[in-house]
This record gives structure tokens, C-alpha cells and sequence, in this order.
């Protein structure tokens, strides 16, 4: 990886030095956001059938038409569905699942799997592997698709610097996807508080409960409940505003505390709470 | 992150270049492979005697002629075997293991041990630490020597860009240390087909058993049978044409998957299936 | 890793520019360390009350004086103490408690819990979080101040290359934060040596148990005892002079197998043992 890393800055170092032009160095271009969203199918002639999209966060959403039997019978997919649609990404899991949660309510489809691995490409946190169940194909890959085009949006108030993230999340209404991989309560408001490195994140908490009087569901950190990551996290619900107030007061004493080790973290989209 | 680190070292960079030199452009080295062979013993005077050498994906080979029984117990290893070959790297676990495999079908020695950790220094995927016990420390010796030979082969179809890897082994004639490591019936041919991230997995995993008739000894996806890594796993058996066949597929399709995520992915040394 | 990395890549862009420009080439910055001590709160006008300081491997600081009865509960934490103090970093988990063990000496505080993430930001070992329980806010201030001091010391048995890192820890009467990490003896000398990648690690645990007549108190490994890092780590304890001479051993052993794998390890502050 770090051989890659210094053969691709190299390169385009080299690039931009070129043949002597001082004018180089002010053609450096400006800074772009730390993960951006790829564009798909970049000069290749002809991309499989179970591709669907890409976005954010190597989010890459796929869908299989018919899961081969074995396949389907070790992965313990719900009998029901012979159908998936497959969403997963590199970094995040909140936005992810957000995204699915929203594409569950607007399509015939259920989610089936949710599944974190310990990744951020390095950083403190989780990717993510989604599977939605649907009888129609046609199902699936809206779900994807709509999932997809949340990402933009569910990035939004996520935070990053070079020494951690803070990821914020709310919808006034919580659907099947939240109620699976975070037991959230069915159509009440919920929200999830992230803190990177865990020790911002019990802060984090603390503050969120202490700003309104809201339900915690959950709580999880680097031992319990993550797969490992440095993380401390909470899941509430309770009165839609309580929610927000508790997010928003959260998230100022968050970004305060990890601008204390490196830059001051920067929404990765536009913040959307 | 990666992205933040290119901009942030280019920006150094220029700083320091400012109106540059034409020549530089012209002594921009030729590309050399991601992942390339650690020459060992750089200056160093004298080596430890438990040396034997490194390979790819920072793979250090090692042998303990005889184990301290205080270590010996709390390592939970096997009585009989005073000797031990250790092979480990921070960067793959298949293309280990498969090297350890041809190194017991070479040597008298046995893999009494296969961990997995969660590695790839910021990667998706498995780190490893694989034992050889051994009544001879010469056997142990020998083993380390073939497995470390091995390894250039065994990452030939590994494929990785910036956003994810893949990984397709295949053997004829499947011996100890995949039957320890993945279940794999012995003197059989063996397959394993990896994606990451996960959700192109899924997706080469489903293109594999319909590409041809295998038999699925397991499925590893990150919250069963993987460290928490972002990949998804298969672990095939069958007549040995037909998990040709079926890897073949698999790795078309993940190659296609994987590019519209980055660049296409390339080989780290060599394919051989 | 990354300021390592950036390093890396300026001197090699450096040597490539290089001749041209003379003037920028004596301009490239010395070395600094990989881990550098981070500044906190630079130029933010105010900082949570929960702000205690910040140390090596970004690691944070922080005190909560009553901490809402609602998180209580969901952390687990003992119904004696309502005010915590938080320490925890991405990079290192000994160094943290090791300067947890002499905050708890110092204080009239308690450590409540250690929470061990695989982090290290793309190494290959763990983060941390600890949490010191107190029945005054102002002793938990306090525990967390002596252990953010301490850590420059603790990190200087801690040797980082590109391929790994080695960690020795020396005490000479451990204290209740060993005890409660790793099941330290009270009151005795106990030692920790840490090796990674794990295969490093296993010959640097052989070398320190053969080289002094110490007590094996725990090993661990990716599968065992570790948030599946790439280390293998030994805990010892004994008489204080033989866990010395068993940890500069390993340490003598571990530098040089380290070496073989990129440059010569080099301790991130000063060596202490």
C-alpha cells in the first residue's frame, strides 16, 4: 500500500514539476474533499450485469438476480429472497445503513444483513456490507439505487481530520433498516453519535444525554458492540427535537475536542442536521 | 485518507520545489511493483540465528531450533514438536498459506498453527503468522525456505488498486495446511476466491459456483470466518477443471467490479491460474 | 505512519529534484519523529471543561465530573464513581497503561476499564481507551495529567519502521492498572515485550524467556488475547533484574529481525529501559 502511495504521489509530483515550469507550483489544485465520489466505469467496455452504481467512501452497489443456491444457503439468506441487492463500502457504516433505511421505505425490499468489518482504510472506524432481500429484481436494484443517492446526504455529518472522525446522524423516522442493525424503535425519531478516538466519544455521549431528555438504546465502544474500532458510539430516540438537540450539542463539543489533535474536522459533504 | 496524504505531501512538495529543474521530469523512475521483495540484512552486521529470510508482503520467514517450554505451553503447541517454522506477514494470509502448503507437502513438518489478524497496513483484508512444527530443526529450516520461495507464485493473482483487493488461489492436489487452515479435502483440487471490498466479493463468490460445478466448503464474509476484514470469501473443491473454470469467472468479474472503484487492479507479481 | 510516509516521499521527490534547485534541497526539514506530541487547542477560543491535554500517538486527554446516570449504566461503569477520567489514543495501547499504572499511584483513582481497539492507523497493533473511576472530579483531572506526562517516557521503548514496531515495557512494581490489563502481580517488577509483525514477535517472547529466570504471566497473539493485531506479545514478571535482562534481550533480537524488513527501527521518543 505505502509503495503504491509513493509511487502515485511521485508521479504526479513528477507530473507537475515537469519540464522546469515555475508556474508549477501555483497550479497545485485545490484541495479536494478526503474521499470523493468515484465515477464508475471509467474507459471499461463492458461492466457485469450485478453492477449498479458507485459513491462515497468506495461505496459500490451491486445486485445478483438470483443467488446460486449454494452460495445462497451459506451465506443464510432468508429463504424468501433468492433476489439481493448489495450495498458496501470502505468507510462508513452510519451512512450506509442510513442510506439503506431510507431506500427500505421507499422499495419493496427488506434488509437482510448488515455486516461491519474493521476498516476506514486505515482510520478508527467500520465499513460495510448491506444486503437487501427482494422477491423482484427490479426491487432489489431500486433499493440500491436509492440507497446510492443517499450517500451524498448521509455523509453530510461526518467529520474527519487526520487523527479521527465524529459522524452524526438523524431521521425523524426510523424504518427496518435501523430497527435491524441498531434496534432502533419503528417510526420514532432517532439519532447516532460517533466519536473517533473512543475517549472523544464518551464525551460525545455524555454530552448528547445530558443536552435533552432522550431514550439511550445503545451504547458501544472499542470491547463491545464495534469490531474493534476506536470508537464510542450511541444510539438514541425519543421526541424529534429532543434528538436533533442532543446530535447538535454533540457534534459542537466533538469537532472542539478532535481539533485538539490535528486540523479542525471537516464535513466530508455538506452537513444536513 | 489517502487522497488527504497525496494532497498534503504534494503541497509540501511544491512549497519545497517551487521553480524546478527540467531534468527532474526526465528521472522520474520506471514504475516498480506495489509490493516488492525485502532484501534482507541490509548493513546489518549480524543476524539472529533464528533468521531465514523475507519475502513479499513484508513476509518474514523465522525458526526456533528449540522452543523455551515456558513460551512452548503458553502457546498452546504440540508436545512432540520442539521446532518450530514461523512464517508471517502484515500484507496476505491466502498467499501464505498456500505457500505453506506446497513447503508440508516438501518437507517433514506440519502447520500446527494458522492465525489470521486483521492487516494489510490500512488494507481490507488478513495479516498472518503461520507455525511449522517440526521434529528437526533442519525440517523446520526447510519448509520456512520453500514457503518463502513459494510466496512470488502464490500473490501472482492478487489483484489491488487503491480501494480494494482481490485474491483467486488454486492447487491440484490440496495438502495440510489448507485442510488446518480452510477445511479443504485433502489431495483434492482447491480453490479460494476473495473480493474486497466485501460487496464485490459477494458478487465473485455468486460468479464462481454458477460458473461451474464445485462444491462450496465455506463462505467468510467480515462478521463470520474473517478477522472483521472487509472481504468476502469462498472456499471451493472439486474436479480440478471445474474450479479452474470457476475462479476464472470469478476473477473477471471482480477484476471489472474492483475498477470502477479506481484504477484497474493489477497483479502484484505474476498471475498463474 | 503517515507523517513517516510524507518523510519518505519528500526525500525521495528531494533527490530527484534535488541538484537543480540547491537552495530548496538544504531547505527540506530534519526528520522529526514519526509520532510527534500534538499542540492542543490551537486557535480555538474555547475548549470543552472536559479538556484535559493531549500526548504522543493522539492520544487525548479528558474528564467527565458527573457523568450522566444514563450512559453510566450503559458503560457499565462502578456505581462508586460518577466522575471518570478518559485517556486514549490511536497509536498504542502499552505505552497508555503503563502511564495509567503510575496515574494510579500518584492519585486516588481506581482504572475501571481498558478497552484495547486494533488501530494504530494502518499498523499493526491496538488503541486505546482507559478510563479511570474516581469519587472527586479533581483526582481524575489529576490521574489523567500524570499519565499524559508519562507517556513520552512509556513511548521510548517503542520502535517503529515501515514494516512493523517492537514494544518493551519495564516496571519495577506494577500497580492497578497492570494488574487489571494484564494480570500483573501487585507489587512486583513486570515487563511486556510486543513484536510485529506476530512472527517477529514469537522469536523476540523465545529470546526474553530463555535470556532470565522470569515468570510467564500471558501471551497473546492475533487469534488469542489481541483485537486480531499482527503482534505477539508476552507479559512477565519476576525478580526485577532478570525481567531487564529478559526485555533487552528481546528488544537486541527484535531490532535486528525488525531491520530486515525496511530501515532500522527507531524509538519514538528515548529509550528508557
Amino acid at each position: 500500500m505505502d509503495e503504491q502511495l509513493v509511487q502515485k504521489v511521485l508521479e504526479q509530483v513528477m507530473k507537475k514539476v515537469g519540464a522546469a515550469s515555475s508556474a508549477a507550483a501555483s497550479s497545485v489544485p485545490a484541495g479536494s474533499s478526503p474521499v470523493t465520489e468515484q465515477v464508475a466505469g471509467r474507459g471499461l467496455t463492458s461492466l457485469p450485469t450485478e453492477f449498479v452504481g458507485t459513491a462515497i467512501g468506495d461505496t459500490i452497489g451491486l445486485v445478483i438476480a438470483n443467488v446460486d443456491p449454494l452460495l445462497h444457503e451459506k451465506m443464510g439468506l432468508d429463504s424468501r429472497y433468492r433476489s439481493i441487492g448489495i450495498l458496501g463500502g470502505r468507510t462508513g457504516a452510519g451512512p450506509q445503513i442510513m442510506a439503506a433505511d431510507e431506500a427500505v421505505k421507499a422499495t419493496n425490499t427488506e434488509v437482510v444483513a448488515v455486516e461491519l468489518p474493521r476498516d476506514t482504510k486505515g482510520g478508527a472506524g467500520h465499513g460495510s456490507l448491506i444486503i437487501f432481500g427482494a422477491e423482484e429484481v427490479s426491487d432489489a436494484r431500486r433499493a440500491v439505487e436509492v440507497a446510492l443517492q443517499e450517500l451524498e446526504r448521509t455523509f453530510g455529518d461526518v467529520y474527519a481530520n487526520d487523527a479521527g472522525h465524529l459522524e452524526f446522524q438523524y431521521t425523524a423516522r426510523a424504518s427496518h433498516a435501523l430497527e435491524k442493525a441498531f434496534g432502533a424503535p419503528l417510526g420514532k425519531a432517532f439519532g447516532l453519535i460517533v466519536g473517533a478516538p473512543a475517549a472523544i466519544g464518551v464525551v460525545c455521549c455524555d454530552t448528547a444525554v445530558k443536552a435533552a431528555e432522550v431514550q439511550v438504546i445503545g451504547y458501544a465502544s472499542p470491547a463491545k458492540g464495534t469490531s474493534f474500532t476506536n470508537e464510542a458510539i450511541l444510539f438514541i430516540s425519543g421526541d424529534s427535537g429532543a434528538v436533533r438537540q442532543a446530535l447538535i450539542a454533540a457534534r459542537e463539543v466533538g469537532i472542539a475536542l478532535l481539533s485538539t489533535l490535528g486540523d479542525k474536522p471537516q464535513s466530508l459533504t455538506r452537513p444536513y442536521i
